[in-house]
């Protein structure tokens, strides 16, 4: 059975970009009320270009950075909630883009928990020995599920994304340890793109479809309990402690919850990398955007243990440790 | 490494049925044309009830006939391309309703081909030794896509579901092969909820999403040309050829392609069920469908090799050699 290893990180963001202070030029909300309850400043809008057009500039840079040739490509997953449509997959779409001809493609559905589901779905095709390249991206153009004119959701989200290449370990670094749960009974707590079925026969398509709904307060409890017993249980399965993790690369859905996170787990915040500031929740996309920036930044090196975990719709968390 | 074996099917369709006559009250179409350009007689329709729904029936036959405890269950993944919402996953709402407290849950988005890309998802993680009881389930509400003031589409499509459970095999029973296949350069072929970005800042949501769109042509000579290349290269690896195949269950999209495939591997339509006639295309759901009928008609027996090929919006294909 294969170990698996990151190749290669890399992400994207729009170029627009939306601050507090726009925001309360449009609804009753101030940058201090904003700041002080998420710890966001910014985030980043997607006009006109769409999940797969995101997904597809971290795809291009993906290859770019590591030589392999698109071609070479086996497998490719978008882990999204704003996927461009319901068909064609955003990852076909992709894999169309960048001629990725050998590499088949789909979509996964876990919400901001989507890019650590993913990451296991590809990890289990590499270790199976069915898949030597694949591509895991996560990208969300969360700007279009938005209500703009709902405060308590708007200022929240934000658009991006950001991806890995996997492929076999020749050397020590590997997936350690994985854990996915979901719970479903909190399902409600977290609602986007509601699609209702006909209510009666004879009721005309096409359909509108919800916005962001959320019971924060739920969120917000499920987060600081489930991603602690999450990292503990991976941390476990992998044969360390939780103070043995160099970076906890967390979900960036709330500097609160993160800072609780890291309280409970008697650590330091150093140890948490947080960009919230600048680009809000991208749900599936913020783990490879602050992976790949720590990355970039030289801070997350060859040789130490790192902790992905994700967490939100569904209710999901998902959390791998790896020794990158 | 794990053989994986199924270990039950079920499926579930509303009771509603609108046939073709009913349709031919509504827009300008008749029976006759409508069935002999698709086979299509009847399509049983969803009110009220969605995607979850519908799967969670399934779900609670798999585990009353199989005896299985639903918090036995490791994974739960849900093929459709008609989800209740973008979050929760249609899966994490099915985990929730039947309790299955240790199993994570997905959607999978692959269209018509879902269902055979999530069974093979499902058979890495049981090839890997990591999870040991899996549910696949393919579910759609497709009543709720449809513009059903649009003849050419409105006629083709149904509502239901279907599944299977997977388990690590101890006897002869055992996917032999899968091959899986993306074609995203004919994107745009077929789609389905199409949901733009913002074109503008200050546009506000909620959004409409689209309905079907489809160029039937483009998709009647993919499928002909590509499922019957998916079938032998499965079964080339499967080290048979597919004169062996006992049973086709193909996705049930368009008696004619069905026949047009069957003529071109030069095998006898008896060895391809179709049941079209009742159910229209239900995308995802289809082969789950047909598979179960045919095991309950003790069509299809322990030992006798069956071939599951999906095909449809990607444009995708997905095929699964299986000695039953």
């Amino acid at each position: 059975m294969e170990k698996v290893k990151i190749i290669q990180t890399a992400h994207y963001v729009p170029e627009m970009v939306v601050t507090n202070d726009d925001l309360s030029s449009m609804m009753a909300t101030s940058d201090e009320w904003i700041s002080k309850r998420t710890g966001i400043k910014r985030r980043h809008i997607s006009l006109s270009a769409n999940t797969s057009d995101l997904c597809t500039k971290v795809a291009q840079e993906l290859l770019c950075a590591s030589g392999w040739q698109a071609s070479e490509l086996d497998l490719i997953i978008v882990a999204t909630m704003s996927p461009d449509a319901y068909t064609p997959a955003t990852a076909a779409i992709v894999q169309g883009n960048i001629n990725a001809a050998n590499a088949f493609a789909f979509d996964l559905g876990a919400a901001c928990s989507g890019f650590a589901y993913a990451f296991d779905v590809a990890s289990q095709f590499i270790t199976s020995g069915r898949a030597q390249k694949v591509m895991v991206l996560g990208g969300e153009v969360l700007s279009k599920l938005v209500d703009w004119e709902d405060r308590t959701t708007a200022v929240l989200f934000g658009d991006g994304a950001g991806g890995v290449l996997l492929a076999p370990s020749t050397d020590q670094a590997a997936v350690l340890a994985s854990d996915l749960r979901t719970f479903g009974q909190e399902a409600a707590k977290l609602s986007a793109g509601v699609n209702p079925p006909l209510a009666a026969w004879g009721e005309v398509n096409p359909r509108t479809i919800s916005a962001f709904a959320m019971d924060g307060h739920a969120v917000y409890n499920f987060a600081t309990r489930e991603v602690p017993a999450s990292l503990r249980r991976a941390c476990h399965q992998a044969g360390i402690t939780v103070d043995k993790v160099d970076h906890f690369i967390l979900h960036q859905a709330n500097e609160r919850i993160i800072k609780v996170i890291a309280k409970r787990l008697q650590l330091p915040m150093e140890r948490f990398a947080v960009n919230i500031s600048e680009y809000g929740n991208t749900s599936a996309a913020s783990e490879p955007i602050l992976l790949d920036e720590l990355v970039k930044q030289k801070q997350i090196k060859r040789g130490q243990i790192i902790a992905l975990s994700g967490f939100g719709g569904g209710l999901t968390v998902g959390t791998q440790i790896i020794r990158y």
